[in-house]
């Protein structure tokens, strides 16, 4: 099977001029097929600000209702992913954007109501990958925005750490498939102070250890979570690293 | 060859949900291969307003400076693109939303500075064909946002009739090429007030005389010579039309 690397980059990395020049800069050298998925939280806050509409987030996600969810389609559909593709199309790389509902490529379910309602936000019901395999096999390169649509019109929220999991899963029976976690730091560290401190592997055995210890803290959790597993479920190599060390192939390694 | 359709929709038609519903109704019931382009300013106008930043139109044209510029990116190619992607998949059309970005496919220049200052409008160079053929022979609609890049990843503002024309004369080469122009009246009229002067047949001998008399008028013009263009450069039929008259291919036609 060939090569597929899938890079999820989120955080400040895509959403300011300079680093997101670097970051399609580390993209391009990539060889072979690839996919990029990215966020752009922040500027979501930002518009939403400039709109007058206020941000409400719990335990680190955003409460979307109708006002948010044209926030997020438009910044992250629209303002960042095409950035993005610009960007990378002056590389002489083929990028295409796209969010889950262009070639009903990924379909969500609007997560119900228990404690909190998140409003618009979808989890992931099903990845279909045709014309995502024919337009990879064309040497096309995807820019995901993290966007779903529930099959019935409605556009949904979703957490793109899982959309980059979720991808990753299903292609892995088409592609040997790499999964990229790329953020600011250079791994997985038991002290965020230390760069020493990096764990190059990571089982689940020390994930559930350092868990319980409050040694991975809670923005991780999600990541690591998605991570396993698409590890579990035929992705070849799931790495979290940073920007640098893309290309490399150096971070943690889920194993 | 086989056939393609392509709709170019602007104004309230795609801007209103009700009117929306309806456009993406009568769409679906178009048979064969289509393409998809829409407008959005009154939208871009809207959100500018919202965020503080001031709309400048010189001749019914949008001067697009560096916020401008964000703002369009975000309406056309993220919150007007997306709802329509959306609501075509709910109805079983395979939809694709794509800038002229995306793909490569369209390439424009910045249009150079003379009595007026655009900004960031581009006037289209060239299109590129070779996914866009591919995706269409897969079933795969296009749903085309007023959007291109110059290549060197910077994207351009671009009117959506010129758009519309421009990849019509492009595809021509591949498909028998039919483009329709629907706005709210059902043709060009010689009275506007009165329906009953529809211009079934428009020649440029006709177009030009209505033209010096003042008959038509200055919004109908790009619109008219991009039709002509592409009706002159292989399209089969060129078409302006109204929603409820697209499928019955009533209204007025150049010749």
């Amino acid at each position: 099977m060939d090569r597929l690397t899938i890079i999820k980059v989120g955080g400040k990395v895509v959403e300011e001029p300079e680093s997101l020049q670097a970051l399609l800069d580390e993209f391009c050298k990539i060889t072979g097929n690839k996919i990029l998925v990215h966020g752009g939280g922040r500027t979501a806050t930002e518009i939403a600000q400039k709109m007058g509409i206020k941000t409400q987030m719990v335990e680190g996600r955003r409460i979307t209702d109708t006002e948010m969810l044209d926030v997020v389609t438009m910044v992250y559909a629209g303002l960042v992913n095409k950035k993005i593709v610009a960007g990378l199309q002056a590389r002489n790389c083929n990028a295409l954007g796209l969010t889950g509902a262009d070639l009903d490529m990924i379909r969500a379910k609007k997560r119900p109501v228990k404690d909190i309602d998140y409003g618009f936000v979808g989890d992931v019901e099903e990845v279909n990958p045709n014309e995502l395999k024919l337009l990879i096999n064309e040497n096309v390169t995807p820019v995901v925005a993290p966007l779903t649509h529930n099959g019935e019109g409605l556009l949904l929220n979703t957490n793109a750490d899982t959309i980059a999991s979720e991808l990753a899963i299903e292609l892995s029976n088409y592609f040997t498939t790499y999964l990229f976690y790329c953020f600011e730091k250079k791994g997985v560290m038991t002290d965020p102070e230390d760069d020493l401190s990096i764990i190059y592997d990571l089982d689940t055995e020390l994930y559930e250890k350092y868990k319980s210890k409050g040694v991975i803290n809670e923005g991780m959790i999600p990541k690591l979570d998605n991570g396993f597993k698409a590890k579990k479920n035929g992705v070849k190599e799931v790495l979290i690293t940073n920007l640098e060390n893309i290309v490399h192939g150096r971070g943690t390694r889920l194993v």
